[in-house]
């Protein structure tokens, strides 16, 4: 009885661990102090002002209205509100999208838990295996685990269809493979509808979308040297050949490093001018405000701020010269361009098609939205790129088999012995008790937590060297890395125990058929651990989550210290964005949990359910009011999440059939061994029906929104619209990365005159976009 | 000793035997009787007039001309002569790739087989393992191969490095070390720089082609029904609108099974009735010819010939009718069809891009060229094309599991006392002594043969199933699966025995490292079966090839019982073609056996080396003189080829680590793995690299042979070239088998009406094309 006992407690303690920061959050977020930490997203779109510029003093700061604490919990039902049709509109479709991985956890586990526990549980409870086997210990939980059926000992006799038919009749173990094969079923069952929903409304939103650059626009890479041209006349040349009718124009990607810099140096001179001046402005009777030369205004001589920052950024206007080098310099050409077309159906061709017979050049493909571009690996050469990819496999590989190695050695310095040798002065200090206890305590695992939480950056560092060329495709990279990570040494590495490594030298030392008879018998036996992690690691992050803690605590500390400028409150307010690379891998590891566990541990699956559940709500409330979204690609990462769930299944059902051959039911395996092929079928299925539509533009959906826009927009301007809409950010003065800025080209009057001129010409050039919604929003 | 006289006995008997073909067939081809068997290819071109129509009666059969015979091997010289462009020219570039796989073979085992002679065999010959070990049995053989090299016997020692380098020091196996990564280095050069040629040859070849239906044009599958049009309606509307400027025609497909029926008996009859009024016509004074009704022109009431076919042929106007009623009937219209483009551009476009948001629907791919369509399996839908594959991926694997079940019990039956129980009245004769011998030594055997001999069928069956839309992509299928069938079944079944299933079995009852260990134990014993098996089936099987005896035999009696017309003798001439899906994969196996023993069983690499050189002899003749290809894809192969080279490869490399590991020298492992790894990198990176230019047809290539042709051409009345490109073969009367009947169109003044009536119109329509050159030659 214990255990089931000690993971009710567990249970109760995680519960109230949510349920308080869940009042927490239910309270800071009713302080008006706290309005832009949790509800940022509306004041990126300008719709909510600062309430700190009204009201009285107090007011500002403390939320004194009675009324608002009572219903403190009234942002559940508020963020369950918005329909989802308007949800894309505010949110974009790949929050929404994301919201749906969520959604389809809970489609596909309510009806497995239902029926799981309804039939599993008394399957298992009425047996008494575990009973009988007196030097087993067992567990409540085992009691109602698979565990606890007997094994149907046949007698081995010569007429195999005899004995099947005998096993099914006797074992009761038919029920569970009967199950197993309806969890699966049920599982593809949502999984294709769910794929066909969102295929559907990707295509809706893409045909909804208001004009975007993206839709006429094609990346070019690996542009040949020409000995005759430059590269921009080799690229127009190419183009108006051999797509005479469609071909509008394009723009050559430069190498701005050192003007990046310098954009940036400007940037924060010109902050802290705004800064000084205001104070000054604000109180013009006291005297000049002074600032020191030196390391962080801290240092050096005392001069007058307001003169000091006028000189520095007119020195500065050395930055203007250097953006003239960069657009007349051919070295700083890369052989990249975006190259644009006068219909959608132009770029769609073009994207689509091979256009040279060396498939190393002229590589063309749809082009990322402005803001999704990662400029640094636009132009990176064939083999390079090649090479790139194989290095960044083995180092992954090594990364998956052999991060403990120094994470051991950092705990091994951790050690208390070992750190009175190495720092004898702080010996009087740790051989206090309590101080001993909390560096044995938890010293040895804060060396893995701070590695798991740079993991992800790890993973995206080496997504970037891999050459991937959107921030998009970096993001879905990433988690692809992850997921293998959690799936190889939090999953397989806490059932078989070791890292990936270890596990493929057990997997060859061993035969396979024992290795997985040996994760078959270990499996049952982790699913209480997994249900202290759903609740530790799941529900409490979910809680986390919400309550934003490091965002809160940072938003006020700049608020105090460091905001001089309204720009720079904007910038402390930092709303965030869905970490897509790291969240994604990890519902997959429920996902994952659950349908493991769905046959073998039943009780599981409740955990599951509400993690889901409650990550449903509290996610739908941050998309609404607090992610902003760093770029739109329109629900592309589905195709992986459909994948992953898959594998999540196959492995399920491998592992399955491994904890059968364990249970001497041979005949189980034969049964439960279409099922794997099966399902990978399915997934080949699905990804020709629906995998297109997230990766190509259909011809027919771009002549139907180009025909539109001739019928209703027949004068306007595309030369115009598409010309600067790709031009490197630090071009136009580093704004790039605000959503306004390309919306704002689209009434931005140029007259296209030569080129490099021009892009000199527009340096610093802003205009107000007139609405202020994003330009990835249904109008 | 022995076994080294064995082997060269063994290679004496066979050298006699190809050698003994090889003056028959000197013999035979002289004989002017033969011609058409041996030079059927320049028949079929025209150029080669009968020689049985002229000079004396004698020398219609015999050639009497003594010098030929003393010069009678000089067909070798002959066929090497033909400068390449020629050959692709006479041949096709599918012939032309086809004879470079020898010289692949050649080019990679010549300095492979020069380097391991020179290096293995003094260092494997100059130990004594094998002769200190009193136990083993050993052949001269086993004493030039890897067996007699000492294991270095290290001590455990735990300075691993130290260990390495004592290792390298010490051991002679560091010499295959460096041999086996030498040797794979070398085989990925030529195999990247043969892949370069042969691309670079591909787009040459269709650089250079003459128009061809095919480059306009696009097979567009899945059409989805319309409530409101036609299966042609709604193909013209989309088209029109979804590519407004390139759309010029298109065909649709019909269901044609009942139709074709009647054609092929109007074409029987219409046969015989030439045959008899020929015959009467040269000896009109004698009675008019008569047949009879029944069976086969045996049985039956006797009649005049003449009148009787006349009638019968009349009677089978209704194959008129049926013509109509199909082309008229919406049933038998299926939802594809073959749409042409005003240029290769537009087709390009068309074939590369995705159509419909809905993936299953709309499905464009480049054409084959009219001869390469498989028709029947052009209107497959999405969802039963998937169910197919994959039935048929199961049907495979059960084949190759478990096809000798079915053999061993034809062999149980074929046994002496089972034949005797069976057929009690065979008894005295199968008790004589020669008789029993006959059937013990040759029946059991049997079986597997014809088994073996109808595999290639079966294949191509499942390949039919499977439903590939033309003949090329039916060949590579159905290559593949024969390759995986020989590599499972004859290659490591040889060497760990037993069928897929029951390696399967060992594989997951063992250890893999330990699976490798006994493949890599008995690889080394197996090199001298493998060297038979090269003599006897190599060596034999492509002297056999030249002689053509199957063809030889058939020509010659469908000459004396059959022929009745001119049409039949070219019929009977069967001049066969490259049976790219039997031959490739046999050649890939003699690749994998070399690569494999390169580093175990230097000795080999002569046979393999001496069957290259042959073969490259024997097919580039048979290419000049006798194969009248069925289509022609353009090396549209050689991507599969490459791939199955690199298997071999890496297939080598895997043995090698398992032939390693049982040497006790552990290091070697961790030296080679990185090995497979690379190659599978070499292999995806030439994938990247020239891949596309055997599946695409690159934008800048169709660009450039429109604006040729519209500047050299511009009056082409294109409509009239395409109209009747793709109308089914029994539309035309059956004759679309033959080349000519592509060109044809071209000067066929059709005036562009109603579709359908034309069609009908058309019927036995038929124009001498002006040249005698198939359309797939270079003009």
């Amino acid at each position: 009885m214990a255990d089931l006992l000690e993971i009710l407690t567990s249970a109760g303690i995680n519960l109230a661990t949510a349920l308080g920061f869940l009042v927490a959050f239910a309270l800071l977020r009713l302080q008006p102090i706290n309005d832009r930490v949790y509800f940022p997203k509306w004041y990126r779109k300008g719709i909510r002002g600062s309430p700190t510029s009204s009201g009285t003093f107090v007011k500002r700061f403390v939320n004194l209205d009675a009324m608002t604490y009572i219903k403190f919990l009234n942002w559940m039902p508020a963020a369950l509100r918005m329909p989802e049709p308007e949800l894309i509109d505010h949110a974009g479709l790949d929050s929404a999208a994301y919201i749906r991985i969520y959604v389809l956890g809970l489609k596909i586990f309510f009806p497995i838990t239902v029926l799981s526990l309804a039939v599993l549980i008394p399957l298992n409870y009425t047996n008494d295996t575990l009973e009988k086997s007196k030097e087993v210990e067992y567990s409540d939980i085992d009691k109602i685990s698979i565990s606890n059926v007997p094994t149907a000992s046949l007698k081995k006799c010569d007429d195999h269809t005899f004995q099947i038919w005998k096993f099914c009749l006797s074992s009761r173990f038919i029920g569970h493979l009967i199950l197993s094969y309806v969890f699966s079923i049920w599982t593809c069952f949502v999984l294709y509808h769910e794929y066909k929903t969102v295929a559907t409304k990707r295509l809706q939103f893409l045909a909804s979308q208001k004009r975007r650059p993206d839709q006429f626009s094609v990346l070019v890479r690996n542009v040949p040297p020409d000995p005759d041209e430059s590269v921009s006349e080799h690229i127009e040349h190419f183009f108006c050949v051999n797509h005479p009718n469609d071909y509008l124009t394009h723009q050559v990607v430069y190498n701005t490093n050192k003007l990046a810099k310098l954009v940036a140096q400007k940037k924060s001179l010109k902050n802290r001018f705004v800064y000084y001046q205001n104070k000054y402005e604000r109180n013009p009777e006291k005297s000049r405000p002074t600032t020191k030369t030196g390391f962080l205004g801290l240092l050096g001589d005392k001069v007058d701020a307001i003169d000091y920052y006028t000189t520095e950024i007119e020195k500065l206007s050395e930055e203007k010269k250097e953006r003239e080098r960069v657009a007349s310099d051919p070295e700083a050409i890369m052989p990249a361009a975006f190259v644009s077309f006068k219909s959608r159906w132009g770029a769609a061709v073009c994207a689509q098609t091979q256009q040279s017979s060396n498939a190393t050049i002229w590589l063309t493909e749809w082009a990322p939205e402005p803001r999704d571009i990662y400029w640094r690996n636009l132009s990176i050469p064939y083999v390079e790129l090649n090479v790139r990819k194989l290095l960044m496999a083995v180092a992954f590989f090594v990364l998956i088999s052999f991060f403990m190695i120094p994470i051991a050695f950092v705990q091994t310095l951790a050690n208390i012995d070992n750190l009175k040798k190495a720092l004898p002065f702080l010996k009087p200090i740790i051989e206090k008790c309590q101080v001993k206890s909390v560096i044995q305590g938890f010293l040895p695992g804060i060396a893995l937590k701070i590695f798991l939480a740079i993991l992800p950056m790890i993973l995206m560092l080496m997504s970037k060297i891999e050459g991937y060329t959107s921030l998009s495709s970096l993001d879905r990279r990433s988690a692809a890395k992850y997921y293998l990570f959690i799936l190889i040494n939090m999953f397989l590495g806490n059932i078989v125990a070791g890292t990936a490594f270890e596990q493929l030298e057990e997997f060859t030392s061993q035969a396979s058929s024992e290795y997985l008879k040996t994760i078959g018998r270990t499996m049952p036996m982790k699913g209480t651990f997994f249900i202290t992690y759903i609740m530790v690691d799941g529900w409490s992050g979910i809680a986390a989550e919400i309550i934003r803690l490091v965002p809160l605590a940072l938003y006020h500390f700049k608020n105090t210290f460091l905001v001089k400028t309204e720009q720079d409150r904007e910038e402390a307010m930092n709303p965030g964005s869905l970490a897509f690379a790291t969240n994604e891998p990890r519902i997959q590891f429920y996902m994952l949990l659950g349908l493991v566990y769905s046959v073998v541990t039943p009780l599981l699956l409740p955990f599951i359910l509400i993690f889901f559940a409650f990550a449903y709500v509290v996610f739908r409330h941050q998309i609404i009011n607090v992610y902003d979204q760093k770029y739109e690609s329109g629900a592309a990462f589905w195709p992986r999440v459909h994948m992953r769930v898959i594998i999540g299944l196959i492995v399920s059902q491998v592992l399955v059939i491994g904890l059968f051959s364990t249970l001497d039911v041979h005949y189980s395996t034969y049964i439960l061994i279409p099922q794997p092929i099966l399902t990978f079928w399915f997934y080949r299925v699905c990804k020709g029906r629906f995998e297109p539509a997230f990766v190509t533009f259909p011809l027919q959906d771009a002549m139907v929104k180009d025909t539109v826009e001739r019928a209703t927009e027949p004068t306007l301007n595309l030369l115009a619209y598409l010309k600067d809409a790709y031009v490197h950010p630090d071009f136009k003065g580093g704004e790039m990365y605000k959503p306004e800025a390309i919306d704002e080209e689209e009434r931005n009057p140029l007259v296209p005159t030569k080129r490099t001129s021009q892009m000199a010409s527009q340096t610093g050039s802003k205009h107000e976009s007139e609405g202020s919604e994003g330009p990835f929003l249904k109008s």
